[in-house]
């Protein structure tokens, strides 16, 4: 079967969301055996002037829901970004996972040409679907999950590129 | 146009590759200003067990041109991995676009169903195309490109996600 836009995105990020959540797992039950308070690690940064752990689940969330709803021209759901523990970014996960599984085939396949207006600091950013799924947010999604990942592993968490990839 | 498998590679690879040469570059002059022996950055690693940058940039590097070879059923290129200067890894990152380039849409496309078979940690593991593609060489190719950038942003290196997505 031929490479379409729904396959390059709705599986993509539904096997990603999966991987995010059991990571999470393994960060919560880490957190507790270690005795961290869940808030240290939620706010941990690589530098100051970096997202801390909690925004980048929060933005690799938004890509996901953004990137589906506005392929399939649909509205995107907003989120109230208050997520405080594990289990509510664990939350935020599985109601990205719900909201990214109502798409269908026929919803964002053919939306190669379709286009898609992004406000981005404040100015207009026109794409055509294609390049956005593509160069904007598949890049963006896995920046901030990577990102996510990497701030869990420099923290002592036990994890391996395998738990990121997941089950092939 | 239809999405197709050429879309969803050569031209990723080709971005993100100009992306990360652009961001070593940036690296190169900030060791020489700031009198950072250029081996600090490049063994630089968020935690004892995790590759070091430079093995970040090998490693994606390899994910570009493996997957284009192994997608177009072409010999996949073998390099030295014995970069020990951001100029090397430069070198690397153009001699990898060089041969990304050189696969033209027919060489790559209606790969969704080739048989890939890949030797990891001693086992073979068999692919179709597609899920080779988009499950396992793009997660890859986007999980080292993001430690590089991170692990240098973390080292104080000014640089943006801008700099990570490049030019829409």
């Amino acid at each position: 079967m031929s490479l379409s836009m729904y396959q390059a995105s709705v599986p993509t990020f539904v096997a990603m969301l999966n991987n995010l959540d059991a990571i999470l797992q393994k960060a919560e039950a880490f957190a507790k055996e270690r005795k961290i308070e869940e808030s240290v690690l939620l706010n941990w940064r690589f530098t100051p002037d970096m997202f801390a752990f909690t925004r980048q689940i929060q933005i690799a969330t938004d890509f996901a829901k953004g990137t589906t709803a506005r392929l399939a021209g649909a509205e995107v759901p907003s989120y109230a970004d208050d997520e405080t523990s594990f289990a509510a970014l664990r939350q935020r996960i599985a109601k990205t996972l719900s909201f990214v599984q109502t798409f269908k085939p026929a919803d964002i396949d053919g939306s190669e040409d379709r286009d898609i207006t992004l406000k981005l600091r404040g100015e207009e950013i026109r794409f055509k679907g294609q390049p956005y799924l593509l160069r904007f947010a598949l890049p963006n999604f896995y920046f901030h999950a990577t990102t996510a990942y990497d701030l869990l592993r420099a923290s002592g968490l036990g994890i391996g590129k395998l738990d990121f990839i997941g089950p092939i």
